[in-house]
C-alpha cells in the first residue's frame, strides 16, 4: 500500500501511544474497532498507521516523537490537500509541529522539483567550485529606475553573482515589474561586455494569484534571468504551478517572507527544514532563502544546516541552492563555507552596500573573502593583498574559523 | 498619508522603543538619520512610523504591544503585498506576534468582504432569529456516492440547516466533486419537498490552485449551494479571487484546517481573532469555522470570541457567520448561545451522528436544544417534551447556563 509517513513531536504529551492512535484513526478512517467487519475490510487500504512512537526523556519527559503513515489514495497528489490530510485540523489540536513528511518514490515522481537547481544555476553563470555571491537592493521604496540601475551596476561590478529585489518591493510606478527587467538587463549586459562578468537578476514576482503565472510569462519573453516569490504569502501550490509552466522556465527563488509565522515557535508549526527545505525542493524552487545562524535575524545554527541539509541531500530532484541570509559581511565567509559548503550562496545586504567603497567595494571584498578562504588562507594574510578586503575586516571584524 | 497600522506583540523584548524604530523603518525605507535632508524630503511619504508602544508589565515585566503605521503607497492593494511588508521578514525576527491590523477606509474599499454573509445565508435558508445548524459527514473516506447520499439525507431530515463535506475528502473516483453536487442536490429537494426543510450542502473545493475557479465556475452551474474551502493549505489572496469572481458568487465556508500552525503560539504567528476573524472576512469568506472553546479540540475561549468578534463587529463589510466547532453536543447549546448569541452556526459531527437515533435524531434534538434554549426553558424541561434531546442529554449530559 502506498503511504505518506509524516512525523510529530509532541513537546508535552503524557500518553503518545494514545494521540498516535487518535491520528492515524482521525485523520483518516475516523473510527475502527466499532465497525463491522466487512466494512473493516473495505476501509482498511484507507486506514491511517502508527509506524512508531519514540520518547525523547533526554529532552523533556513528556516529549515524543511520533510517525504515522497516510495512505495517499486519501488524497489529491497536491500539496494543499497533502497538508490538510496531515496537518489540517490537526494542527489546532493542542501542542504538536509537523517534523517532517516522507513521501514515496510514486509521490515524489508527481511532485517537480527545481527545474533548474545548483548545477542550472550554475551553468547559467558558467561558475563551479566557488559559493556563489549574491546581494540585495536597498533602500528602494521611492526610488525611480535611475536610481535602480545604478544600484544594479554598482553591485555588479563588484562581481557578485547574483542580485536580489527588496521582497517589499511590489508594483508601483517609479520601478515597474517589466521596466526593471528591462533597465537590469541592459544594465548587466553593458557590465558583461565590459568585465567579462555575468550578473543575473531576480525580480520580485508580485501581485494577485491569478495573475501571477501571465506576469511570469511576460518576464520570461523581456528575458528575465530569476523570478523571487514570496511563496508564502502565497502558497507553495503557486509556486509549484509556476514551476511546472513551461512557458515561464525561469529559475525561482523561494523568499521566506511571512514563514516565521509558522516555523518560529519550537511547540507548534512546520519544522524548518521541512518548510524551508524539503517543500521548497519539491514544489520547485531552485534557491531557498533563509536566516544565517550569525546574523541580527538569527536562526539556531542546527535549524539552519537542517534547511540546507534537505535542499542539498541526494534524492530524485535536483539540489536546490541554500541561501543564509542576514547580518553577512566579508569577515564571516570563512565560518559560512566552513557551515554551508560551496554548494551555497552567501548572500549579503549592508555587508555589501555598507562598504567604505560602496556596493562594488562590498563586492571585491567578498569575492575576495571567498577566494581567500577557499585557498586555505587566513582573512587577516587575505586582506594583506586585497584592501577591499582589508577595509571590510577593519569595519565588520573578522570570524576566523578556529581549526 | 494614507497608512495601515499593524499591532505587534512582542512577548520579551527589553526595549520595545528601539525595536518599533528600528521596524518602522527596516521595513519600510530602511534608514533615515543618515539620509541627507533632500533625499528625507523625497522619502517622507514611504516612511514607517512608531504609533504608539504600549508596556503590559501586568502579564511579563517585558510584555510589550507596538503600533507601527506603514504607509499603503508602499504595496500594491493584496494581502500577498500586505502581509510581506508587515510581517515578512519581521516573522522570522525573534519572539513577536501580528495582533491585529487596521485598514482605513480607502483600503478597506478595495477588498470585497463577504458576497453573501450572515443575512445573505439567512435568506437563502429562510431562517431567522436562530443560530443555523450545521453537521458534518463523517467517515467518507473509501464510501461511495449511495453512502453519502444516505449520509445527508439523514442529516437533512434532522433538521440541519448546512452539512458541510469533511474538509480530508479530496477529488475522488468514488464521490467526485460533480456528482457530490448532482447527488446532495437531488437528495436535499427530496427533503424538502417531503417535509418543507431545506437544507444547503457546502462542497469541498479542492485540487491545484489554478484550477479553482473553473471548478467553482462548473459547481455554480450544477446549481451547488455553498463551497467549503481548505483556505490555508492555499491562500488568503486564493480565497478572494474565489470571492470577487461573479460567475462563481457562491458562500465560501472557510476551513481552518492548517491554521492552527500559525495561530497556536502565544508567541509566534498571527492572532486568531486576525487571521480567522478579520482577514478570512475582508477577503470574502460567508463563514469562518474556528475551535469552539468546549469541546476536545479546545481554544481558549476568549480567543474563540475574539474570532466571533471580528466577523461581526460594525464595519463596511456585511458580517460573516462565527461557526465555533469540534466537541460540540446539543448539551452545549445553551453555553453556545450565551457565548456566540443567535448569529452564530451551531457546527457538530459527533454530536450529530452519535445520537441514539441516529444523523435523523442527532439533528432533531439539537434543534430542540436550541428552540427550549431560545424559549429561556432549562434543557432538562426541553428534554420531558422532546424524546430525542432527551436521549441525547443522558448519553452526553448537559452544561446548563448559571445566571
Amino acid at each position: 500500500m502506498s503511504e505518506l509517513i509524516a512525523t510529530y513531536l509532541l513537546p508535552n504529551e503524557k500518553n503518545p501511544e494514545k494521540k498516535a492512535e487518535e491520528i492515524a484513526l482521525g485523520l483518516t478512517v475516523g473510527s475502527w474497532t466499532n465497525l463491522p467487519e466487512l466494512e473493516q475490510s473495505q476501509l482498511r487500504k484507507h486506514k491511517g498507521r502508527v509506524v512508531s512512537i519514540e520518547g525523547l526523556p533526554s529532552i523533556n519527559e513528556h516529549h515524543s516523537l511520533i510517525r504515522i503513515a497516510y495512505p495517499t489514495i486519501n488524497f489529491s497528489n497536491d500539496l494543499p490537500a497533502i497538508l490538510t490530510t496531515v496537518f489540517g485540523k490537526l494542527s489546532l489540536d493542542g501542542k504538536i509541529k509537523l517534523v517532517d513528511l516522507q513521501f514515496n518514490d510514486v509521490l515524489k515522481s508527481l511532485f517537480p522539483g527545481p527545474r533548474f537547481g545548483i548545477e542550472g544555476l550554475r551553468k547559467k553563470l558558467n561558475v563551479y567550485e566557488r559559493p556563489l555571491l549574491m546581494s540585495i537592493f536597498k533602500g528602494v521604496l521611492g526610488k525611480d529606475l535611475n536610481f535602480l540601475s545604478e544600484q544594479l551596476k554598482q553591485q555588479a561590478l563588484g562581481g557578485v553573482d547574483l542580485v536580489k529585489d527588496d521582497e517589499i518591493l511590489f508594483e508601483n510606478n517609479l520601478t515597474p515589474f517589466e521596466k526593471r527587467i528591462a533597465v537590469g538587463k541592459a544594465v548587466l549586459q553593458k557590465v558583461w561586455e565590459h568585465t567579462g562578468h555575468r550578473t543575473l537578476y531576480a525580480v520580485n514576482l508580485t501581485g494577485r494569484t491569478s495573475q501571477l503565472r501571465d506576469k511570469a510569462k511576460r518576464a520570461s519573453e523581456l528575458g528575465a534571468d530569476l523570478l523571487l516569490f514570496n511563496v508564502f504569502s502565497y502558497g507553495l501550490d503557486v509556486l509549484q504551478e509556476l514551476r511546472e509552466d513551461s512557458e515561464i522556465a525561469l529559475p525561482i527563488m523561494a523568499h521566506p517572507a511571512v514563514s516565521g509565522a509558522s516555523t518560529s515557535s519550537p511547540e507548534f508549526g512546520f519544522s524548518h527544514s521541512l518548510l524551508l527545505g524539503k517543500l521548497l525542493r519539491y514544489a520547485g524552487a531552485d534557491l531557498s532563502l533563509f536566516p544565517s545562524p550569525y546574523g541580527t535575524v538569527a536562526l539556531d545554527k542546527p535549524l539552519a544546516l537542517s534547511i540546507a541539509a534537505e535542499l542539498m541531500k541526494d534524492d530524485v530532484f535536483k539540489k536546490a541552492f541554500p541561501v543564509p541570509s542576514a547580518g553577512i559581511h566579508p569577515g564571516l565567509v570563512p565560518l559560512l563555507i566552513r557551515d554551508f559548503g560551496d554548494d551555497a550562496v552567501i548572500n549579503a545586504g549592508g555587508g555589501v552596500h555598507g562598504h567604505p567603497k560602496g556596493a562594488h567595494g562590498g563586492g571585491l571584498a567578498f569575492r575576495q573573502a571567498i577566494e581567500t578562504t577557499l585557498q586555505g588562507i587566513p582573512l587577516v594574510e587575505g586582506a594583506e593583498l586585497f584592501p577591499e578586503l582589508k577595509q571590510a575586516l577593519e569595519l565588520w571584524g573578522s570570524a576566523e574559523v578556529i581549526h
